[in-house]
């Protein structure tokens, strides 16, 4: 069961809302000399990595047309009706995040404005394993293609679940290859003979691709953000259900042993009825032991007032919070570190994975003190760019010039005074 | 004098277009030790580096308000107003960058939208040394304080350069701090006594500098962008002026022996004149044996056709590109990696240095490829929101709790259907 903490001190809440921290050290060695086997020999490298990780021996890494339409055979008319709701959902929210580009004269004779510019290549990385994790395909490709990425490919371990090819090839991902773990993101990063090399990668993974993304990005290729467990923060007040406050919880505590669930309350009694709800609906649950296990790593904390109950959200920056409090939009107002925030009885977490439209690729492990959630902005480059009349360059030569000599750059002042002073 | 490489081999641009590379693994331990000192014995350890690297000994770091005023007296009236021109047209272009709330309703009874929140807590490094860089305090001060960060504190070594204090004073910053180097990295990721801990670290440095960002990014804190030295492409025909050309190239190369400048035309008289004017320039300037060091590593490269010249600027992603051609704009149409974009004969890349508006911290070394320069962007976090209503929850339901289901996350399900369901 969840602990309950009450009244804690506010000198605690650094220890209290701590993150259980992963040493990626010891993988560092063991995902290195993966990265520099891929580097070096290609295809053979993953081909063999593959045979010792996935224990599949495959020729070809790339899906052929004939395994996406037998995919697309596997998956049921319901789910695929599903998959196109949440596209359409996360198209719209997404596509309203285009920018206009804007020129905005700064001085007369100079202006400026920026333009968003798709990355060219960009790599996708969805795991494998017990959960197939298609919801993340549209959370990456759909604002990908928006974006107009001109290369976009797709890693997944085998064997493939026909939901991934189905939904990789409805969002427009031609170029699949069943390939995972390190292996994978080393072929993206450095490009093989059958996988081109890739500028930025995406997605999820384990502790072994998260160390394999942090040691590429070093090098230069961009991604997606840091990873860490997945959690979610539940804020309640005494007009909360608590039988939807337990199943947010609970839907949170079943990604994983590690994952984090913290309720927060300034009502003693919302917390016991919280409580008393998860013990009735976790025995429902297929992955109730995954649930019990993450549940016990996490806290109910019992805060003085409506004050504190934002200050420790905010230290928290929890990756998802849910504000199931009166005067939700007021509250939501105030806080300044979370990931996505869900609004009202009627917002679960789930509804924001799946199909409400915003993205679920969120920053976790208090990232989201400084780091954004993946969107439309993650797949492209903003370019800045500036013209200038020959008025324009006089009518701001001047303080070029001086600003240039103060910084002791002659060179710099000369560029500007060349053009001003300059009689054709 | 520039190497000129006439016609290359599509095969051989990697190689030709390759930045020097850094190899900082050699100075990671020294930088570590200094970080780990910093983070257990704060000032104590802050003070000691500061007598060791910069000679000085401080009693206290932060600069007080009698130095800021002494600062004030010491700077010209003309390069104040000259500051404050640059101030007005950075302002102009990074408040435009503000995003409007936009609330989109994907499904009836579903709404979504994204807000910009301030980072709390930012921290600026401003490097000493010879070239005092108060222009960087405008390019990050003024976004910070436009995004409306609470906390803005500068670290720049002693002695400052009163132009430096007199620039933080007029962009609003208060804290600032006379610490230098790695100590002053680690000082803002871990706090100490005297100096808070922040989210997120901005600002140019040398290569301790860099590593200690990227080894503190590692442990979550986030940067600006990996750093590199400065890199300008200009892309010339016969309608430039090469005298103007020369200056932009020069004004870069003046930065560092390891600056990196490009001609790329496609005519070899256009090359030719370009070369003859840096012979007459080039000895004027007070930094000639740096900008001759500079050049001796840099390329005018001979393309065949308009074509093949955008092609190996995109291969190239300078941080800077000028593009000195007829039919200027059209031509930028197809730059697809650049950070900034100077178009035309009036447009010298020091114009954007200082006081055209955008942004001078760009990607350098290949990194345009995926990321943007500093904008009004880079100090906040976009938060996404989502409040559905009964109606609306029931309006994707289904859809949740089939792909929640296909995922095998039964949890998932639940939160929703236990909403859809709920019967008051």
């Amino acid at each position: 069961m969840m602990q309950v903490i009450r009244y804690p001190d506010r000198n605690s809440w650094e220890e209290l809302l701590k993150r259980p921290v992963f040493d990626n050290s010891s993988l560092e060695k063991t995902v290195t000399n993966v990265l520099q086997d891929v580097k070096q020999n290609g295809d053979a490298a993953v081909k063999k990595y593959t045979e010792q990780f996935d224990k599949v021996n495959l020729e070809n890494f790339k899906v052929s047309k004939e395994e996406f339409a037998a995919a697309s055979k596997l998956v049921s008319a319901e789910l695929k009706k599903a998959i196109q709701q949440a596209k359409n959902n996360i198209t719209k929210f997404h596509e309203a995040q285009k920018e206009k580009v804007k020129i905005i004269e700064t001085t007369k004779g100079v202006k400026c404005w920026r333009k968003s510019v798709a990355i060219d290549k960009v790599g996708l990385y969805i795991p494998g394993g017990s959960a197939p994790l298609f919801s993340t395909i549209l959370m990456l490709g759909i604002p990908a293609k928006l974006a107009g990425c001109k290369e976009i490919i797709l890693c997944t371990p085998p064997d493939v679940n026909p939901a991934i090819l189905y939904t990789a090839q409805l969002v427009g991902i031609k170029k699949v290859f069943k390939i995972g773990g390190v292996q994978a993101i080393g072929a993206m990063a450095y490009g093989t003979e059958t996988v081109s090399k890739v500028y930025k990668i995406f997605g999820p993974g384990n502790q072994y691709v998260t160390c394999a993304k942090q040691l590429i990005n070093k090098e230069g290729i961009a991604i997606d953000m840091p990873a860490g467990p997945s959690e979610v923060a539940v804020w309640a007040d005494k007009t909360c259900v608590p039988a939807f406050v337990a199943a947010d919880l609970l839907s949170q505590a079943e990604h994983g042993a590690d994952s984090q669930v913290i309720l927060i309350s300034t009502d003693e009694n919302v917390i016991q009825r919280v409580q008393t709800e998860i013990n009735l609906q976790v025995n429902a649950l297929s992955r109730k032991e995954i649930a019990l296990k993450a549940l016990a790593n996490s806290k109910a904390i019992l805060v003085k007032n409506t004050k504190e109950a934002i200050e420790i959200i905010n230290e928290y920056a929890p990756e998802h919070l849910i504000i199931s409090c009166k005067n939700e939009d007021a509250l939501a107002a105030k806080i300044t570190n979370a990931g996505s925030i869900f609004l009202g009885n009627y917002s679960p977490e789930s509804a924001g994975d799946y199909a409400s439209g915003t993205n679920h690729t969120l920053p976790t492990n208090g990232y989201a003190k400084s780091y954004s959630g993946v969107s439309l902005d993650s797949f492209v480059k903003k370019i800045t760019f500036q013209k200038l009349t020959k008025q324009g360059i006089k009518n701001i030569g001047k303080t070029v010039e001086l600003m240039a000599a103060a910084e002791g750059l002659d060179a710099h002042a000369r560029a500007a005074s060349i053009r001003s002073k300059y009689k054709k």
